[in-house]
């Protein structure tokens, strides 16, 4: 490929939109264009990349015997009506009616399109195990994209499914595929990827781990003790908490906190500190519409999803009125007998006295609140965020990190989830019926390229990987004005295409800096360079785009070393 | 691959629903799998079918200098606003509004897109020519899908743009892309796909081809010269038509023909036949609501395709009522003077004299129209459709045949249409803006692989080419419970594969009937048997699914003469 036909127009500035650098190279080296909030079209060099992504990703599943096959993008309300997620999951979801007025929606995961699929095939245990797996475009209204390619609305994804007669099947199989998503980061270029145990929402397992490249600019925070090697998602660590008791509890004391709202507010008020008081959150389940009431440590604050889970319904932040017999700003364990909903407590809780709490007054609140004394029939829950330097769960050091990542790929042990809902069964060897156990298993291309660009680049552009990168050299012309550098970067270009090379060829009459810019931009790993200076010493300047190396070939039979180079760098 | 393994039940009997062979050999193969009306998921061989033709076609397309791209399935309506198509396309067109009430559709082509996306880029000349293309998911809401994968509204395909400066550039680019097609279809195991000109409708250029593989079940008709090699699609094929006048014109002569309204009820009432006779179709416009009269001779059909053409405008059948100045079943020629709207003349009236024909009176026809003497202001236009044993526009000869054929791809000169409206321009040498002219060519991925079957399948399953089959040898162990037939197999199996074969091997106890049956449907161009007579003399059966040839080949350094034979069928 001659850069010079290359479409896409390449600059410098970076784009005033752009607020991570994946999403700024990414525009400023043509590898994709916006077209609407989360939708973007992707020009030759992104699409080489991914390609070469689905490649890897499409290699490792077959070696763990999945069988690759295609759902539709468009898929009809029905398949979705069975499984009960055409109700349940949100605007998410994009629902919109077809010309005969029939409900459809764009399809975000395919698990009821999977069952539907293998539900006749699968009728005797003797079919199973197997796994079916596509690579597609997939479509998720998001609220907020952001990032560029790391959180859109139009993706290629590659999800696959499991089908298991027993849970030890299910963890075997999804043990092997742990394995292979590891191989899949690793001959992507980041090996450093590193799976975290994770709540699995609404995909409604109980096991399920997120694979996260750790990064500043991720969304998601992971729990990790580099003491033992615990890891987990915010949403699904553990929290351990050791209070220590004072020796003496003081008397339970009535207070006059007059407009002390915050926890803040109360604690300094009463010349105490946030971790001295027990603060309540009160949220609404969606189920029910029931209030929950939660108390926890005021410095700890409340985990959502840990919360859903403990309660078995979404949640929202309620808004107190006077019908809810619960005072904003007050509400304290004593004194709620009156109080109708869900009242729980956290671990952050446990084992501790002279706190400060509501009083369930307006303006009041009490000191000196021992939680074994003072409230009742307290069972704890863990309902709290894991914090920096906490205990972690595994080792019980004080070593907690907290830090941010990039979910690129996710598996899930759903269950039967999905198989009772839509009555997919199958006979084992007495003749009796069963549904078959599923596991689920992503990963998302566009944004592991985006991800891959995100860690590995510098401020030219992207370094990308020898096994993702768009081209493996990047061959520059320099002067190509001067005959024999045209002849001698002629000849090596031939000579590499015919030795089996992804080669981009420069051979614009451009300045050397412009040149050199162009390819930072397109962080292609190997890079070769001929000029009239290397032309008097018969040879070529052989650089790596991450500066590791930089050596003189002599022009004949250097392919044969960029060649060795490359399968060097390709090794895994 | 163990076909024990693969996910899919094949079944015997034809289903009910399937009214040609592919589709009902592809249910049967379990291939695809109906999810909604036009709408298919992909068992793993159909997906492997379909990933050779993706690879074939990205070949072919990457050697005429095309660059691999991907344009968004989901595109915002402005985009499509800009062009005028919003508006002007159909309820084929999927649109709805996203979770901000943002209207947006579902891409069935990517004019729009492919603008979108070089705009900035081919603002010189120096850039042109360009070509883009992408191989991507589709969704076209058919409002009569049919025919299993041959018309669906879910379609992978493969769809390229082309960017030019000069009209004489896109033809020889055109010529190439031709050119190309050919090969893709030669090498898909379809060489006697034809091209012909076609109406190039929406799209809006002028010189089309569609590539056509002629089948009986096709939906369109194709005008073939087998005297010249003259084609066309019907929609676009010029009627030549070679009327003798009488030596005599008889005189204009008012008949009472009572309740005699279509053609043929005139004509036998007056003794008579269609050819005989002028008829009158009427249309309305769909731009400005005018009716459009034409007259044909009785025996000939509108071709509405050229008619739409001939108007400038899309054209409906229309109602008629009193205000309309038209008596349907009586309209005429002579005394229109009254009537408003267009009247035209189709070729196969000219030079024609004593024609029956309406006279615009309730219950009343003319015989003895000559339409020189009695018709006025007659200038005549090519509105109607070639008939069987025609003559040839090329050659002149009497030799039109008429078949049936399946649209697997076409090509279009767009000329500047989406350029001009979407407002791309470049500069040439002296500085002048223009518009780019454009090129577009499109195959339907899965249509493709359908019409293979189609016309390559027995009673029992398709038989598909080397270069698409889902696997390159089946390998069959008859009585895979004798130990010796079981490491027989086994060790070719493992033999076939280290060398690189692509097998699915059959080693289920089952009868031979089953397996043979399994493996008609699956369709596997070259199939290896080994049983217990050929273990007696150490060979085993090497045979063609299309049974070209059944040979004995010596179990020991058989996979050689296997390779061979695959090499043999692969090339092209």
């Amino acid at each position: 490929m001659k850069l010079a036909n290359l479409v896409g127009e390449r600059f410098k500035e970076r784009p005033a939109d752009c607020s991570i650098d994946s999403h700024a190279l990414m525009v400023r080296g043509a590898y994709i264009k916006y077209v609407a909030n989360g939708i973007f079209s992707s020009f030759m060099p992104m699409k080489r990349i991914l390609r070469k992504i689905e490649n890897i990703i499409r290699e490792e599943m077959d070696a763990i015997d999945g069988q690759e096959v295609m759902f539709p993008v468009v898929m009809p309300a029905s398949l979705w009506e069975e499984s009960g997620r055409y109700e349940s999951v949100g605007s998410e979801l994009l629902r919109f009616t077809d010309r005969n007025g029939n409900k459809m929606l764009l399809g975000m995961t395919h698990e009821e399109a999977a069952v539907h699929l293998v539900r006749e095939y699968g009728q005797s245990y003797l079919k199973y195990p197997f796994m079916i797996y596509q690579i597609q475009t997939k479509f998720r209204d998001e609220a907020r994209p952001r990032g560029g390619l790391i959180r859109v609305r139009e993706f290629t994804m590659k999800d696959a499914y499991s089908f298991h007669t027993s849970q030890e099947d299910l963890e075997q199989y999804y043990k092997r595929c742990h394995e292979a998503y590891e191989r899949v980061f690793a001959r992507a270029g980041v090996p450093e990827v590193v799976s975290v145990k994770s709540d699995s929402g609404m995909m409604g397992g109980s096991v399920s781990h997120e694979f996260m490249l750790l990064c500043p600019i991720g969304e998601d925070s992971i729990v990790i003790c580099p003491e033992c090697g615990y890891r987990a998602n915010m949403e699904a660590a553990q929290t351990i908490v050791e209070n220590k008791r004072d020796e003496q509890s003081a008397p339970l004391t009535l207070v006059h906190t007059p407009n002390q709202h915050t926890i803040e507010e109360v604690a300094s008020f009463l010349g105490s500190e946030a971790a001295r008081t027990c603060k309540a959150v009160v949220y609404r389940k969606e189920t029910d519409d029931g209030l929950v009431v939660l108390f926890l440590r005021g410095d700890y604050e409340v985990n959502e999803a840990k919360l859903k889970n403990i309660v078995g319904s979404d949640i929202f932040p309620a808004n107190l009125d006077q019908s809810s017999g619960l005072i904003a700003g007050f509400i304290g364990p004593c004194g709620l007998d009156a109080f109708k909903g869900t009242v729980l407590y956290d671990v952050s809780l446990e084992n501790t006295n002279n706190l400060i709490c509501g009083a369930n007054k307006e303006d009041y609140h009490y000191t000196g609140f021992d939680i074994s004394r003072d409230a009742s029939g307290v069972k704890f829950v863990d309902a709290s965020k894991v914090v920096q330097g906490g205990i972690c769960p595994v080792c019980g050091k004080h070593a907690i990190t907290i830090s941010r990542g990039i979910e690129v790929g996710n598996i899930f042990q759903l269950g039967t989830k999905y198989t009772k809902s839509m009555d997919m069964t199958y006979l084992d060897a007495d003749g009796i019926s069963h549904n078959p156990i599923m596991g689920c298993y992503g990963i998302g291309v566009g944004r592991l390229a985006a991800s891959v660009c995100e860690v590995h680049h510098d401020d030219y552009g992207p370094i990308w990987p020898m096994s993702i990168a768009p081209w493996q050299v990047h061959l520059c012309a320099m002067r190509a004005d001067d005959p024999l550098v045209k002849e001698n970067a002629d000849r090596l270009y031939q000579q590499l295409q015919k030795a089996g090379v992804e080669v981009i060829y420069d051979d614009r009459t451009v300045s050397a800096g412009f040149m050199f810019s162009d390819a930072d931009l397109l962080g292609v790993p190997l890079r070769i360079i001929v000029s009239p200076r290397n032309n008097k010493e018969n040879v070529c300047e052989f650089t790596a785009r991450d500066k590791s190396f930089a050596v003189k070939l002599p022009l004949d039979g250097c392919v044969d070393a960029v060649k060795a180079k490359i399968f060097e760098m390709l090794a895994f």
